[in-house]
C-alpha cells in the first residue's frame, strides 16, 4: 500500500510509493556529460563575450576586470528575464495585474575549467562560490526595488540548463514569491503555536530517529525529507536556527562548502551523474532576523518526469521511500573529501 | 522590458518575455510519433492484458465484457499510484503526518486504434471519452472515502506518458489537494467579496476584449490566460457558469468535444505535435453545486524545462506572451471539423 504523507512545512501531500519502490537502477540513465565543443563565453580568456562582471574573487591586485586570472567570477544574464533599469510601475487591467518586469539576473561561473561540475571542484573553491552568492546577496539588497533573492543552480540540459559551463543562477524580484511567502508563514504560524522553529524541531527529530540522514558535519546536516516530491531529493539545513544565508558566520560556510561537495559526490556515484537542481531558500529581504524561518538548500535530482497529475494538484507522486534514498547515499562508497 | 503578471484567480506571478518573445519555431520539436513498435495492451484484442474493466462504451448488446468491439474502454491502473482496498488510516509520528494511499488510479482508454491522437479522433469519439469522465466521476463519487477526482491526460513521453496508446487517467483522492483548494478558496474569497464568479468575470472580460481569445463556440470558449505559466497554455471554460464538470447538461460534452478537437487540432498544426498535459479543474466532491467555482480545463503543450527559479519560486518565466500566442492559434489554417 502506497502512502500519503504531508510536508510538515508547507503542508504540500505527497504518494510514496513502497511497494515495487524505484532503486538508483530503475532510474532511465541520462548521465550529465561534458561535450566541451564549442564556443563557451563563461571560459577563461572569453571575459569580454559576457556583460562586464559585477564580481570576481581570485585577480592579482591591479588586475583589470574582465581579464584572466579569475576563481570566480559573476556578471550579468546576457539573456534576462528581468531588466535592471528603471523604475517599478504598477497597472491594472479591469481583473488583471501587472508590473513591469524590473529585477536582477545574474549568472555566477563557478570555476574557469569547462571540464569540471561543481561535484569535482574543490572544497575551497565550492567555498569561493558560496561566498559569490553571499556578496551578491548583501550587494542586491541595497537596491530598495528588490523584495526577494533567489539562487539556484540548474546542472545538465535535462535540469533547464543552456549553457554546460558549471554555473548558478541570481535573480532578484520586486516581489515575495507566493511560495517562498507561505513557507515563511507556515514557520511562523507554528513558531506562534510553540514559540520554536519548525526547521529546527525537524533537524532535532531527523538526527534523533537517523533513519532519513544523508551525511552530517559540526554545522550542517543533509537529509531526505520526509516527504519529498522527487526521488532523492536532498535538503541541507544548518544545525543551528539561523534565518538568512548571507547572515551566516563564515565558518559556516566552509562547512557548508564540505557537506554541499560530499552530498553531490554521493549523488553522482548511486545515481550516475544525474541532472539536477537545487535552490537556497533563505529569508526575504527585510525579515533576516527572524526566530522562525530556517535557511536551507533544497536539492533535486531530474529522474523523473512532472506531468498533469502534478500539475493538476500540486501534490506529487515519489516512486521512492525517502528512507531508502537516504540509505543508498548514505551508504555511497565514496573517497574522503579533500 | 519584460513584465510580471499575476493570474487573478490563484495569486501565481509569472514573468512574460515582451521582447525576443519565442515564436512557435523557436521551440526545439519533440513532435510526438506514434511507433506502434512492440505490445500493446491498450489495443483492441489484448483486453486480458489489462485488469478488467470498469466500463466500456460501443459493445453490440450481450457481448462479454473485456472482449474487443468497444469504442472506449476504462480500466484500473496496472501500477497504481494508490491502492483501492482498505480502510482509511491516518498517523502521526513527531511532526509527521500520514495516511495509507488509499484511492483508485484508472485509465480511459480513448480508442482502440492504436496509430491515432486524441486530436485525431472523431468529435463523436471524443464526446464519448468525455462521457467516460463522467460516468467513472460519477461511479467514485459514491465511495465515501474520496474527496478528489483529478482527470488528467499526459500526451508523448516528453509529458510523462509511459503508454504511447492514446489515453487518459483519473485519480481518486481521500483528501482535496492543497492547489485546488486553494483555487476554491480564491474564487470563494472574490465571490464573497463582489457577489460574481471571478471565472465568469474573466470570460466576460476576455470575449469582449479579444486579445487572448483562440475560438468558441455556442457553449465555450478556448483561451490564452493572462498570466500563463507556459507558452501556449490554453484554458477551456464554458461560458456559463458551471461549478462541476459532471454536472453538465448532455449538449454540453458535443460542444467541448468540439472545442477541443479544434484546439488540439491548431496546437497540432502550429507547434509541430508537440507533447502537451491536459487537467481537468472541477468541485471538489461535496461542493459540487456552488456559485463561485467554474470547473475548466488547462492545457499545456511541454515546449520548456520546468527549473531551478521555478521550483524555489513557483514563479514562471514564460517566453511567449500569451497575445501572441492566441494570435498564433487563432490565425491557423486548419481544417474544418468533422
Amino acid at each position: 500500500m502506497p502512502e500519503l504523507r504531508k510536508d510538515p512545512i508547507v503542508g504540500r501531500w505527497v504518494i510514496i510509493a513502497t511497494e515495487r519502490a524505484k532503486r538508483p537502477n530503475d532510474f532511465a540513465g541520462q548521465s550529465v556529460q561534458i561535450r566541451g565543443t564549442g564556443f563557451c563565453p563563461f571560459c577563461e580568456g572569453n571575459e569580454s563575450k559576457t556583460p562586464p562582471e559585477v564580481l570576481a574573487y581570485g585577480r592579482n591586485n591591479g588586475a583589470a576586470p574582465n581579464t584572466p586570472g579569475w576563481t570566480v567570477r559573476v556578471v550579468p544574464n546576457k539573456f534576462p528575464a528581468l531588466g535592471i533599469e528603471g523604475e517599478l510601475e504598477r497597472s491594472g487591467e479591469g481583473l488583471f495585474d501587472r508590473m513591469n518586469g524590473i529585477g536582477a539576473h545574474e549568472v555566477i561561473i563557478e570555476t574557469t575549467n569547462h571540464q569540471l561540475t561543481l561535484a569535482q571542484l574543490s572544497v575551497r573553491q565550492i567555498e569561493e562560490v558560496l561566498w559569490a552568492y553571499r556578496d551578491r546577496m548583501l550587494d542586491l539588497k541595497n537596491d530598495k526595488r528588490f523584495r526577494y533573492i533567489l539562487i539556484f543552480k540548474n546542472h545538465g540540459e535535462a535540469a533547464g540548463a543552456s549553457l554546460e559551463h558549471t554555473h548558478s543562477q541570481l535573480i532578484a524580484l520586486p516581489i515575495v514569491p507566493r511560495q517562498v511567502r507561505e513557507e515563511v508563514s507556515s514557520a511562523h504560524r507554528y513558531y506562534q503555536d510553540k514559540e520554536r522553529c519548525i526547521f529546527c524541531d525537524m533537524v532535532r527529530q531527523e538526527l534523533a530517529d537517523g533513519v532519513r540522514v544523508i551525511v552530517d558535519n559540526e554545522h550542517f546536516v543533509a537529509l531526505a525529507p520526509y516527504a519529498p516530491r522527487f526521488p532523492f531529493e536532498t535538503w541541507i539545513l544548518p544545525k543551528q536556527h539561523l534565518s538568512a544565508f548571507e547572515n551566516a558566520q563564515s565558518p559556516l560556510y566552509h562547512s557548508l562548502a564540505r557537506l554541499l561537495k560530499e552530498v553531490l559526490v554521493r549523488v553522482d556515484v548511486v545515481l550516475d551523474r544525474p541532472p539536477y537542481n537545487y535552490i537556497l531558500h533563505t529569508s526575504p529581504i527585510g525579515e533576516e532576523s527572524n526566530e522562525h524561518y530556517h535557511w536551507h538548500i533544497e536539492f533535486m535530482p531530474k529522474l523523473t518526469k512532472v506531468a498533469g497529475f502534478e500539475w493538476g494538484s500540486g501534490f506529487y507522486i515519489n516512486p521512492t521511500p525517502p528512507e531508502e534514498a537516504a540509505r543508498f547515499l548514505r551508504e555511497a562508497q565514496v573517497p574522503a573529501a579533500d
